[in-house]
């Protein structure tokens, strides 16, 4: 932290893949910033995340008009674009300062998830070296929720919102349907936790246990198959349905993923592509069980549905934006991430506070143990008092034409001032 | 047409899969049956469609509350259950007509698609050659949109709501990536018309022909691998993604189903069931081009999705119900079905219509070919102008607890006066 008034320029760029507040996020960083005169000058957007740093990609934010910054909020994607680009070189991170110098920018803000914090701490770190002034805050961003230290992350209470929705919506066709043993699969997301899958808990009314859904696969609890299939035939013998949702990063009990072949593609992170343990479960019941199939795979509608985002969530995304301007400019703090707290009052609310950025890169937060059912295809009492809060009110949508009216960007560029940079 | 005044009791059952709005037309039923005291005596909902109806299940609609019979307007799923059961032998029809009887049963609403109609249209030629004084009226029912001689039908409206307005969320995200070259396939439903992934197209800004969904697949246009393939390349030499919007019930050019196993399970009438024709094509596209491809597969949740219903399509499933009530009381119609009939203004509006049941049953109405792009791959205006004021206006969704809160009948059973009813 430091006292000493910092005056320059700012930067905000978004990583990663979208949630549908992201750009919460980014609203609340570009309205706290006009509001500080004293140390911003420019605004500015960086285009495509670190990518568009390395390319001085900048858009001003200051020239876009107010209802196109209001409009943010209920926007999915990354409206500046984001990246999977790992920075790999020194020369990646010391091109990064030498941008940051000549557009004389002070602040920087990147609004990401793991791997995104983890680049932003390494390009706090190398200014601190390097004795060049920057403030940079991570601001947390992850449908996946598996940041750790925060509460919960931004993103997350809007996909479970949609995920829980869905779930209720798709158990009541389910239930009227004629057909009796009906096996519905639902894939969601969640590469290495499984809290995507466990809000779809919320569909289900805790006094009626026989309701939707009936079983929930998480990467926490390592999947067998004899005791998911024989979980299927115990559900079936009561009910007219099983309904399963399954996140994307199952894992077996050797640790490795199932139904992932060997050629499948990794991206810049080394991560491996998911999808497809939905069908791949689809086709183990129609082996073994002689009942009836079907499945969905949400796939990206599930991490862009701002049609149907959590009020307290998108709240929580402009309010970490906001705090994260207000921590670097007024206290001088540099190399953390804003987090979530939750007060610990019965009735739900939640601060912003700061932890260092070397504490979260790369950490990955999974479900606690004691809070998955014992056979581990349910959550108990305690997740249900985590998550509720999370996916309270429903945000105002406008609507033209009969469909989400989106905000989008004028995108004002900026003009470089460097030679070009050189993709290796 | 009868003039002379009947009175009895009142039945309505559901068929087939359900809509987001089939409840709203079993709503507009009970609720014009109510105001129609001097025919309509006890109103009955039958249980699990025809099959209910045999077995003589019948719940007492006027014990429900107002809250209830209101709630149903925004309720997915089928309120009363549904079923694919085709009747085959002449005792069951004789069956149908004794149960009647037994609870002097003259008024029988049936909400279904093609199928359904045709069993409603058997049930009043039998009343008449056997002399039971019964009116029965079809009410249409179907996302697929491809019952024929009505404009269009109930359900379809909002299920094209929720498909523009989920693929207008994944096209930003999508365009947000960094990552280029990125096929994004969803694959919606739709039998044996392309209704459903037509309604895509409604996502796009018509003035921006690079916006997605970039190709349309539709069962209409027979397909081509070579043309699909040679299509993604040249929106990929423009764009940074292209999305592909598939109806599973896509055929080739030899009339059979693209991607089905011919293992697959066929249901009560015959039909295979579908879906996988996304998969099929993410596995065509990454065989033969070194692209990255994602794919989603709404499933039933396009269908149950009650909180992104259309307004439009709400209003219309209700009046239909109404106008059933209507027609077979007041104006002694029986053995029709209510259709949708367009106002020749350029503003839109819609009344109902009745047409004889037996032209509408098992026809399939298709999209015109002159509404489909001349490579087969998008719609023209033509499809605009038809489609759009069907997904006109949001319906108000009551939200408890952060999910929508829908509506479940108490189902008061009345009692049974007939031996079992023995299935084969």
């Amino acid at each position: 932290m430091s006292d000493a008034k910092l005056e320059g320029n700012l930067l905000v760029a978004q990583s990663g893949g979208p949630t549908s507040v992201i750009n919460a996020s980014l609203a609340g960083v570009v309205r706290e910033a006009l509001n500080k005169e004293e140390y911003i000058g420019d605004i500015y957007g960086g285009l495509n995340g670190i990518l568009g740093v390395l390319k001085e990609e900048f858009v001003d934010m200051a020239l876009e008009y107010e209802e196109v910054i209001q409009g943010l909020r209920n926007t999915p994607g990354s409206a500046l674009g984001t990246c999977r680009f790992k920075l790999k070189k020194d020369e990646d991170y010391e091109r990064i300062l030498k941008v940051f110098e000549i557009h004389n920018i002070r602040y920087f803000f990147y609004i990401g998830g793991n791997d995104s914090q983890d680049s932003a701490d390494k390009i706090a770190k190398l200014a601190v070296d390097k004795g060049y002034k920057l403030r940079v805050i991570g601001i947390p961003k992850t449908v996946d929720n598996d940041l750790p230290v925060t509460d919960h992350c931004p993103g997350y209470g809007s996909v479970i919102k949609y995920i829980a929705t869905t779930i209720k919506e798709i158990a009541l066709d389910n239930q009227s349907m004629g057909q009796h043993d009906l096996v519905q699969i639902v894939e969601v997301m969640g590469r290495n936790a499984g809290w995507i899958a466990a809000g779809a808990a919320l569909a289900k009314n805790r006094e009626a246990p026989e309701e939707a859904p009936h079983l929930i696969c998480l990467p926490e609890s390592p999947f067998v198959l004899e005791k998911f299939l024989q979980r299927i035939q115990d559900v079936l013998k009561k009910q007219k349905y099983c309904m399963v949702v399954v996140g994307e990063g199952l894992v077996g009990l050797d640790g490795n993923y199932i139904g992932v072949q060997s050629t499948t593609a990794t991206d810049a992170f080394g991560h491996v592509q998911l999808g497809g343990i939905g069908d791949y479960l689809e086709k183990m019941v129609t082996q073994h069980l002689s009942v009836k199939v079907r499945t969905a795979k949400l796939g990206i509608a599930q991490r862009a549905a701002a049609h149907c985002s959590s009020q307290t969530d998108n709240d929580e995304a402009f309010l970490c934006g906001q705090a994260a301007v207000q921590a670097a400019t007024v206290h001088g703090e540099s190399g953390k991430m804003i987090t979530l707290q939750r007060s610990d009052s019965n009735v739900y609310s939640c601060k912003t506070g700061l932890i260092s950025l070397s504490e979260v890169a790369n950490g990955v937060k999974k479900i606690p143990e004691n809070w998955i059912e014992e056979e581990g295809f349910g959550l108990n009492y305690q997740f249900y008092k985590y998550a509720l809060p999370l996916i309270q009110g429903e945000v105002p949508m406008p609507y033209e034409n009969g469909t989400p009216a989106f905000a989008r960007l004028s995108a004002h560029r900026v003009g470089k001032k460097l030679e070009a940079y050189k993709t290796a």
